[in-house]
């Protein structure tokens, strides 16, 4: 992997991680639970577009890099909540970006991984979308919580979708690959900022939930 | 796979992503909960059993028609919710017979992919067990709650594990796959509409649920 | 596998499936359901392991006599409670001790199993970690709980890490590998123990559960 395209990796599953720990804090679990829950957040995704598409060693098996990544930012993110004041609220903004940024190139790079297992453009969205979301559907489902990327949200998994198809497009007219992924990836980002600041969501299906089982 | 069976593999997948969809709906989620609920319902029980047998390509992937279908059976759910007043117990009497059918076709299916594998009985019972099955324990999962199927029910995953016994022991006893198949496939759906009819089901095991934690 | 290995793997099994089954009593859910629960927390662990690491077939497919462990320790289970009044009272005892053992086999053998894969040590600590603790963390998403091991617990987890971490450096210290492991056993279940005495427990990570979403 380019130095590059591997540092920003690195960043994306360190965002994750952080937000796993999070997620951990509002359960007040123990360090155990923080340090597990930093870990599937962050490689829980990748690891289960590897499993289904039989590709090993799983990306952060015999790298430990990645380990030594999460490990850092699941105590980074306690420590700095026990020095500061409201520390969600104090970081909400810089992780909302960087949140945005780890959804658009793990998103993207699953779908490039896709790709070049040769799967047809339907699994590519699938496993690109796999990727940047399955990680925190994983850390909700641990925490007994409904996922929030099934729920009324920011468009979150849809920008993704979004990223990929336009990522998609361009390379089927004749764009280079390293420019459809970084558009594809603005889009991404970009699309996830104008929810956030718009309120934009998808529709929600409402059924009565006492009937039909 | 001969047409017919694949006509009712998609019947049954399409039967298990209309499931999804209800159970989105129910718990109020957006389209893009709806899709993915729809699709882990269908697929999920036959991907767990392809990635504990180490059968790569996993079924639906590769083959796009899979997420066609379902993605079809989602958006004709919710567009049915919208269409009609009180949609879930006008399609409930149907949807029973479809899932019955569905359970039935995934459980032989998945013991005879268990068999073409060379498993003993005892894995051909697991295996045919989870193909029809898992999906639905990791959509209720997923909606954070119990499975239905682990809980006092009209003997849901039993019929499966009946079904699959008698198509074993018909194999053993000379007749030939395709009538011990069919024969074990009207089994499971025969139970099936006999415990709903009759309200069986399975003794419960109760304990006080405050002890022993 | 030498035949003491296998006869300790085997108890292991059961324990942890009798956990499963008091787990299913307690939610009372059905004979099926108490199945279902013991085989996933007693196989759980090991056949995320052996997944992660492509391992196949996993552990408990082709040998049988796994399955016929976990039903005949589910439906002992079943049978014990119904025979005694206040049964999980009677057998928590012996239960945490079987328990600590189960704990302290499966980390080692864990750990073993990823060391013969080649992998580094932070990735032996992980997998011996999962080996041990995953099916617990399973039964307990099926009961729509958060996993205890993520809870503030009787350092439940930390003995496994401080267990394998003991026998690697024996290891590397020239120690042999029967003794290593022993020795690395011993602390796992030593350390339950005394944390189960002395009520140790790791820091909890304690965050307002109504911010930063």
């Amino acid at each position: 992997m380019p130095s590059f395209a591997f540092a920003a990796d690195l960043l994306g599953v360190a965002v994750f991680a952080a937000s796993g720990a999070l997620a951990a804090g509002r359960k007040h679990l123990d360090w155990f639970g923080v340090v597990v829950l930093a870990l599937v957040t962050a490689v829980g995704g990748g690891t289960l577009r590897d499993v289904l598409l039989d590709r090993h060693p799983v990306f952060w098996i015999d790298d430990p890099r990645y380990l030594g990544v999460i490990l850092a930012a699941a105590f980074a993110t306690i420590a700095y909540a026990h020095l500061r004041e409201r520390p969600v609220e104090r970081v909400e903004g810089p992780l909302l970006v960087a949140d945005a940024l780890g959804l658009a190139f793990f998103g993207i790079g699953g779908a490039q991984i896709a790709e070049d297992a040769g799967l047809s453009w339907p699994l590519v969205l699938v496993m690109g979308t796999v990727t940047a979301t399955a990680g925190g559907a994983i850390r909700d489902v641990l925490t007994a919580e409904i996922p929030l990327v099934l729920r009324r949200g920011r468009l979150y998994a849809t920008t993704v979708l979004a990223g990929i198809a336009l990522y998609l497009a361009l390379e089927a007219a004749g764009v280079g690959r390293a420019a459809a992924a970084v558009t594809g990836m603005a889009l991404v980002a970009g699309l996830r900022f104008a929810a956030i600041a718009w309120r934009l969501s998808l529709p929600v299906f409402r059924l009565p939930d006492d009937i039909g089982r």
